[in-house]
């Protein structure tokens, strides 16, 4: 890879990128895990110290993504192209939000987390999140192609089970639950939860588009 | 056109572009006409059947867009700026996902699609659909600037009706409509209409951008 | 600043760009006033009256922003990155919709604006689109950084409190409003108004990345 061979002469000011991206991918990773607790956990109070570390980790997000943006304003040499780092870190981000949106509002809103279709989104998004801190960790060497292309077919299948979780929830929400706000209540939830596996999917996107111009 | 004349030389790689871009714009249009027949039938089983060709039509849509992702990784040369090439890919895919999310709806809401306000929308994006499959194959050759410029003063005032039919139609639900699960079962489906057609104006708006660079 | 030495040669195509976005963001402005206004009065007519102004503006927005457009796909010499222009347009022309939108449904739905949640509300959109009027004027001789980052700062304080208010807001309507039409109605617009300030950061976002570069 001769590409790669000329970006080792600006080391180490381009590869800033990866260490940024890893933090990221690492802390949605825990952001995910942390709303499968926060999910099964009865008591309101209890839930809300998880909600507590959840949306610490989203501001450590928030701050990792700002400087990746402020390294893309500054930085002229970039390991891919600068559009692909806008967009990769947009969707990275764009998981914590919702991730953190979806517990937020289960709190707000004082709804019962213990539904089968919440648990399920649940237990997707963080093997979303794991399929992608996979894959961005194989972005520093590209050598193990085979492993991101794997992740990348995961992440995918599990955004189309999301959308079957999202899509019989609310079938069964309307169906079943007579008070009109409850159901706009939860319906707010699911919605957070999918956007969140929609959100793996568009960073795997990104990722594929990467490795096909680098790999 | 001479940038043109200096493309013909890379034929034929960069004009896979105009074969799987054509390929999109049909289907679209097809789907739109399956959704117009789609809202107009009473039966439950009947449209079942309808949707599931809509379905199929998507999942041919998903493939072609994601076919001009890998050949915009893949190609050095393309036939307009990448980053066109990349906003009317999604764009015209958005299309199709809202006219199968529309269908899919009405279905799994059980929610009865005869309202004049859902046939109407119906109409609309089939006529934008129609408009800019118009355009998109004007493309190729960009010789009939006028026709394209036509086609999509018509997606403007398309969009801008729909915009007028989704108001009344949510302000009629929200005063006629007295069960409230009933009023956002519905307003979810104009939406998703209403989007459709947004859809095609975006996808109309990167045509124009295209037409203003190259004509 | 010798890019800019570089770019007075082609002075006045480019600086076409600064009077545009000067006018929107003038414009803005001047919408998030008469929001404001429109808010704090009982009368339905009356407040009709004021939307009809709120309307032309967004007229006139939308025709500032198509000639950015048009301009950005004539001109070879833009004074910062094409994708910047790109964007800052977009989310500058988004503030605009969403001003108009959260008017037209108060109207439309006949919701009385008489909430403190709105009023507030409109209040941050008055203050951010002053902030980003402040910051717009100054890409021009990009002479007081420090001017455009108070501004900035400001922005994004306004948009964390616009959060909270919105959180609260629909917290409070959920616990207090027994009529869930009502709930719904009144969610869109306090949603609508989130979205102006969630665009007022993405503009921000947009300004900051320029002066990163050119600064």
């Amino acid at each position: 890879m001769s590409f790669n061979t000329i970006l080792n002469f600006f080391q180490p000011r381009d590869r800033v990128f990866y260490g940024l991206f890893e933090k990221v991918v690492e802390t949605n990773k825990v952001m995910a895990i942390y709303l499968n607790e926060f999910v099964n956990i009865s008591d309101f109070e209890e839930r809300e110290a998880v909600l507590k570390k959840i949306e610490n980790l989203e501001h450590q997000n928030d701050e990792n993504t700002h400087q990746i943006f402020t390294e893309l304003g500054r930085n002229f040499i970039t390991p891919f192209d600068r559009e692909d780092i806008h967009y990769l870190a947009s969707a990275l981000d764009d998981i914590a939000d919702y991730i953190y949106a979806s517990a937020k509002k289960i709190n707000l809103y004082k709804v019962d987390p213990h539904d089968k279709g919440i648990h399920k989104m649940a237990e997707l998004i963080e093997q979303g999140t794991e399929a992608i801190r996979i894959s961005v960790l194989e972005l520093r060497t590209m050598k193990n192609i085979g492993i991101i292309t794997t992740a990348l077919v995961k992440v995918n299948s599990l955004e189309n089970q999301a959308d079957e979780v999202y899509d019989m929830s609310i079938e069964r929400l309307f169906a079943t639950e007579n008070d009109a706000k409850e159901v706009m209540k939860k319906r707010e939830i699911f919605h957070a939860l999918e956007t969140a596996t929609d959100k793996c999917e568009d960073a795997a996107n990104v990722i594929e588009s990467i490795i096909i111009k680098y790999a």
